[in-house]
């Protein structure tokens, strides 16, 4: 069986070309870079280039590249038993499992292992159905869930249009964002009160009895990290318990100390009926996701086959590194620190860019958790990239900060800063200069739209 | 954070218990073995007790429990790098795709990897919708495709029911079987021939033009393992080619050397469009699915971006196992050893139990890919336990196995013997004695069934 000797670099490279097929892409367009190792908040390519990583790649290294005691963790369980299929039990799935109902809120005490998030959604819409013998899911625009067929139905970004091919019982609404405001609110708690009002005007007009679950990202993350204002998911919660709605929170991205603390409902004061989680629960080392289930869904199956499942739920592979991930988490204090460099380091230093950078048109976030929108006009607040597209102008504020060293994560017109959540300041800071740099691409697309004085 | 110092057996029982909720399952109906570790064919308790294992969990560990060349493999690659995004390449995820490639048939160079088999499922529908511009999918009863919202819509079992809430653009036709043919066929010829002019009408009805792909299992594997007649799927290929449908073939059980063959479309020198894998690619120790995908379904993808992906696609941790699984597979011919084991001592030993049992009704399959049909009387093929549900007779079967240490895969009526790949000849036999004395269980149910003479 001939294999290349050497598979790194260029041979890594070439054969990803002919043979890996990407997610979200045209394949032609594809220049990836071939990475080779990390550590920590940096990783480096096959050439040996350093990257720090303010992407976190897709929002979920929340304990950083190459942990060591994660990593010795997944090498422990290795040689005791990789796998074992979900009708059995398995220490390491039972402890991951107790870990994570502990830092869960009261009354939600089982937990259903899946691969990822998607799956997850899946899993909390299918419980959600049957828990209310109803079929309708309402969840917001703006929004990501998922890519199986449920997942992306539920969504609420571009990514769901060539992907609706049976959109049935699948009902969007406005969530609150009063940068972009579509209820011509002027303040947060005008924002909430409004989002709140058209929500009830939605299930009133969908049929309260119709719907089964309201799925929102406790902080909606991809399409733009807007934490919503205080007391809106408190209006959700009252309104899912006046309708006999089931509460569905994804916290995908925002669980696992993104915010500063292990899920974003924690700063709300709000128990859903199921969270959603992958990610950050153990940084994916091994892929996992899974739903938190309280106890009043989780009678339901108590007596009653729950018709779902997976060959790889509760991997003791990935549970292991969840085990240890939360471990660590606890022991460093990595939530906490998160909570402080968003609030002493990220914030201010994201705010004072804005102060500088006429591309900067609003600045939002907490913990680890924050989102630049570049616009052309800060008045008009034109997107600097139209919605569901790219633009040279910030396509080039990513290059620059590639090219320096700085990996970011992107949708559209948006630059979000979500590095781990174990990041030193100096870290913070070192990426927040190599940030204020590479803006000057997009100050530049914004001045050249201005009017220009010929002397 | 108080954590248990000791987790295992009771402790590990007990948060399983209370924390850990199961796939397809009543909760309160389990009582789950705590398993400890495991060593190729067999597994051991948290007492200490060994199992025979003969399900391959969820069929999937084909090279076998902690073959120590992968675990190896994985520590390695945990020391360098666990996990990247997607959009990035990856020494461990290009030489996958590779490995893959080359025993996937001529002409299918491309790989989508996902992190199991349902989003295999799901991504491959997606291609064939997108490829074809139509929706309609077509797909067999008694069949399993995955429980995210489309893979369960296509699955042709029970399971299928209770989640059908959009099952819009599925349509299901009857495969090839002969032992319980719907074409009132004799032989397997006639049946071969019966059901493809089945599908042709079917496909007629439906508007060639409206369905984008017919996907089936090249050897249905969780509703029966019934390979199909010699020309069953050339016939289909034919019909798809005719009619500008997009064949997939779900191989996530029949894949990576279950029935003798690295892929079961292998004995039927047929070519699909895509070929959906997970499980045997890489025994399952790390989570992994994906999409082989043939040089004229790419290409749709090649300027066009393709909607769909996942956050731990081509994951390097269970790329990095996934190479040493088809390195180890090649090296110890694993494949080849199915095939052997399957046809000189599998293969022979239960059809001399069916001579001694008469529970049982049919002996068939491939490799070590193998079912039987337990029946209460062989004339009118009355199952043991009724469709989608369980008996007593078949749930002693399954007990007395596993309490004289052998673990059986099972689905209503019938027993499944699918031990790992690389089981030795003893190995095999020693599973056939404890069978063979468990079935006596089952006799007794049939015996009770028939006359009694009262002397």
């Amino acid at each position: 069986m001939p294999i290349p000797a050497d598979a790194s670099g260029r041979t890594a490279y070439e054969l990803d070309r002919a043979h890996v097929f990407h997610s979200w892409s045209a394949q032609k367009a594809l220049d990836p870079i071939v990475i080779a190792g990390g550590e920590g908040s940096y990783l480096w390519d096959a050439d040996g280039k350093r990257y720090l990583d303010f992407s976190s790649q897709l929002v979920y290294t929340n304990i950083g590249h190459q942990h060591p005691r994660v990593v010795a963790a997944i090498k422990a369980q290795a040689d005791v038993l990789c796998t074992i299929a979900p009708a059995h039990a398995n220490d390491r799935r039972s402890l991951a499992a107790k870990l994570i109902v502990d830092v869960a809120p009261e009354g939600m005490n089982k937990v259903f292992f899946t691969n990822g998030g998607a799956e997850a959604v899946e899993n909390a819409i299918r419980m959600a159905r049957l828990h209310t013998g109803r079929t309708k899911i309402m969840s917001a625009y703006r929004s990501y869930h998922g890519a199986t067929a449920t997942a992306i139905q539920v969504t609420g970004d571009p990514r769901r249009w060539p992907n609706e091919f049976a959109p049935a019982g699948t009902v969007h609404f406005f969530g609150p964002f009063l940068y972009r405001s579509v209820f011509h609110a002027t303040t947060e708690q005008e924002e909430c009160e409004r989002a709140l009002a058209h929500l009830e005007q939605t299930i009133l007009f969908e049929g309260p009895a119709t719907v089964a679950a309201i799925v929102l990202e406790s902080v909606p993350g991809t399409s733009g990290i807007m934490p919503p204002p205080a007391g809106y998911l408190a209006g959700v919660r009252e309104l899912c318990d006046r309708f006999g709605i089931v509460m569905i929170c994804d916290e995908v991205m925002s669980g696992f100390g993104r915010t500063g603390s292990w899920f974003a409902v924690d700063h709300y004061g709000v128990t859903p009926d199921l969270i959603t989680f992958a990610k950050g629960v153990n940084s994916g080392y091994v892929p996992m996701g899974g739903v938190v289930i309280h106890d009043d869904i989780a009678a339901t199956f108590d007596e009653r086959a729950y018709p779902g499942g997976l060959t790889y739920s509760g991997h003791p592979l990935a549970a292991a590194a969840a085990v240890e991930t939360i471990l660590a988490m606890h022991d460093e204090e990595v939530v906490a620190n998160a909570a402080r460099v968003g609030s002493e380091v990220l914030g201010p230093g994201l705010r004072e860019l804005a102060e500088r950078h006429p591309s900067i048109g609003d600045v939002r976030g907490l913990g680890v958790f924050w989102a630049l929108e570049l616009v052309a006009d800060r008045e008009t607040k034109e997107p600097l990239a139209p919605y569901g597209g790219a633009s040279p102008a910030v396509n080039g504020v990513l290059a620059a900060a590639r090219d320096a060293g700085l990996l970011l994560f992107n949708q559209y017109h948006r630059i979000h800063v979500v590095p781990p959540c174990n990041l030193s300041d100096d870290e913070a800071r070192e990426g927040l200069a190599i940030l204020d740099d590479a803006l000057s691409v997009a100050d530049a697309a914004v001045l050249r739209a201005e009017p220009v004085l010929v002397g």
